[in-house]
């Protein structure tokens, strides 16, 4: 039995998860995602003001459904948390006697400001949850995976590539050359150092079952997928945006990476190595062509005030849309359930059209 | 039996090439990599002057070779030769009589300033060669691989992400979400317009096994491989290059796409869309910090004047070396066909184990 299948004893394999999008990924997309098998993860973030409540409505979600219920009085919360660490000690006290009242079978590490961060979180939790709530990082270089199997031994470890939406390293490999390169450096320093190897996780770029094969043929134990839940009908975001995202084609010129979407929306919270991916706007256009920032924000700032709820994202307007450059990949909507149980399934007939391909 | 088996009757699949780097990848290496059940290829680029002498040699390499002594004297020289299409008609018009006398498996097209061009090399090649000669093209979009196929309908595809070394798109996907999309977005094109769809191959980061079997359970046919055929011991190029390449690791922070080395060597003639991904290096970092391209280029300049074969290269130097993200994958120095023959039969024991793992 493999370490996931032990410590998420209802999901299938391949793992599939969502993102621990803030905001966007809530109870309801949570759970269906464990539902259908996965793991899914609340994108709690910097602010674990509405944590509380999060739980309280993830536990009666569970309650209610098929797959779920019979775990739904268990040890642990069949879901995960997702946090941003650069939130600071706050947001670890805020969270811990929570973490200890209601395990959630793992909390998502990311984006510490230092190293010891994470390391006090993984320490702090497993002490207040006795080990049950399982310790997710996520990793963008082989250096960083090092450096947290090193100090923290999270039990998983996810490695992002950079065609990921939303925030990521600035810099960084597709998960192509990423994972392999990462996964032969973690699995060298374990036997050196006597540790137990996390499992490894792949996400960036994966939007559905030909991903999954690939990241799967990588070596990964299962994907996470963000842009992917996007496009699902529980993901708590505007009706625009979602739009938006079905409408964008060719992410590789169609996106891009870079911190001009978190400065127009002020979000500056994040360490500098961190930026955000999403589809090419107005406000990029503009920045581009050398339009000051203060111009390009004060028309930011009016395209939030006049948008609707359906109008104000995409190409050709203003609001910020993140997304990977995988979101051609998404083209309908789909419940989150759907979206689990459909990409685990394809990927496991892409792995065997793929093998059979080679009888000769 | 798939169009590469009988394009190209020597082969194996999944299909190995390497892609054809401009005056690196020269007859040893090509006869190699064919010689051991792939696909090789020439890199010519945009100069014929060598063109007749490289023909010259290349044949008497495949008289001598094992596997492609049966080849020598059929209808077509056993591997294909890479050209740079902004080079302009000139390049057409002297290569012309040479792959009508001696006509390649394949040519690989690439980097056009207009897709004219793409479609006038490709009618005149296969006028030329009696449809001997196939006609690979090099794309980066889902836009330019529609483009091209309409304008061209080439045999093959060469998709290329992101994370590949040396020159590509300055923006794009990585190989991970591309493929597919640009997968679709081709099927649906040609069961539209009632054409033959090519045979799409993989490349951008792939490097060893692993990557190989993600790109078959992408779909991709065959894939193509830069930067692990710069660790073969084939490889035309400087010792020192060879051992940057060996040395370098974690490309995603350690190598990075720009025009800089471009420019520092002098290279101005490539479309403004290219540039070419290079290990970082004390030019870029001097970039970076804010000195003149002027002082840069005077500090270029004299490392290359004080370049002996062996130094200059890798992050603390200045000449360039140009690689991909997954240069941490290139480990050591094997011969050509040691890395095709490897890599091929990898990705099907990879494939064989992904798909495995879900028997339960």
């Amino acid at each position: 039995m493999t370490s996931l299948k032990r410590d998420y004893p209802w999901s299938k394999a391949p793992l599939i998860a969502n993102g621990p999008m803030r905001l966007v990924a809530l109870p309801a997309l949570t759970v269906e995602v464990s539902n259908a098998g996965g793991l899914g993860f609340l994108g709690v973030g910097s602010d674990a003001s509405q944590l509380e409540e999060f739980l309280k409505e993830t536990q009666s979600l569970v309650k209610q459904s098929t797959a779920l219920s019979s775990f739904a009085d268990g040890a642990v919360l069949p879901i995960g948390i997702g946090f941003l660490l650069w939130a600071g000690d706050d947001l670890l006290q805020a969270t811990l006697p929570l973490l200890k009242a209601t395990p959630p079978a793992a909390i998502w590490l990311y984006a510490h400001s230092h190293i010891s961060q994470a390391k006090q979180w993984t320490i702090a939790t497993r002490e207040a949850t006795n080990n049950l709530t399982k310790i997710w990082i996520q990793v963008g270089t082989v250096a960083e995976a090092l450096e947290v199997t090193t100090e923290c031994q999270p039990d998983v470890l996810v490695i992002q590539g950079q065609d990921a939406g939303g925030h990521g390293l600035l810099h960084g490999a597709g998960i192509m050359p990423l994972f392999p390169e990462a996964d032969d450096a973690v699995t060298a320093l374990c036997a050196s150092k006597g540790l137990t190897k996390p499992a490894l996780l792949a996400a960036g770029g994966i939007m559905e079952g030909r991903g999954v094969a690939a990241a799967l043929a990588l070596g990964a134990e299962g994907v996470v997928m963000g842009t992917r839940y996007l496009a699902s009908s529980e993901a708590h975001l505007a009706k625009g945006y979602q739009e938006a995202i079905l409408a964008a084609e060719d992410g590789g010129i169609n996106t891009a990476r870079g911190t001009l979407y978190d400065r127009l929306r002020g979000t500056t919270d994040w360490p500098s190595r961190y930026g955000g991916r999403g589809v090419l706007n107005e406000s990029w256009f503009d920045d581009a062509k050398g339009l000051t920032f203060e111009e390009n924000k004060k028309r930011y700032d009016e395209a939030v005030a006049n948008s609707e709820g359906e109008h104000g994202w995409g190409k050709t307007a203003r609001l910020t849309t993140y997304a990977g450059s995988g979101v051609g990949l998404a083209r309908k909507v789909q419940s989150a359930a759907a979206i689990t149980a459909e990409v685990r399934e394809e990927a496991k007939k892409f792995l065997k059209r793929a093998g059979e391909g080679f009888s000769q």
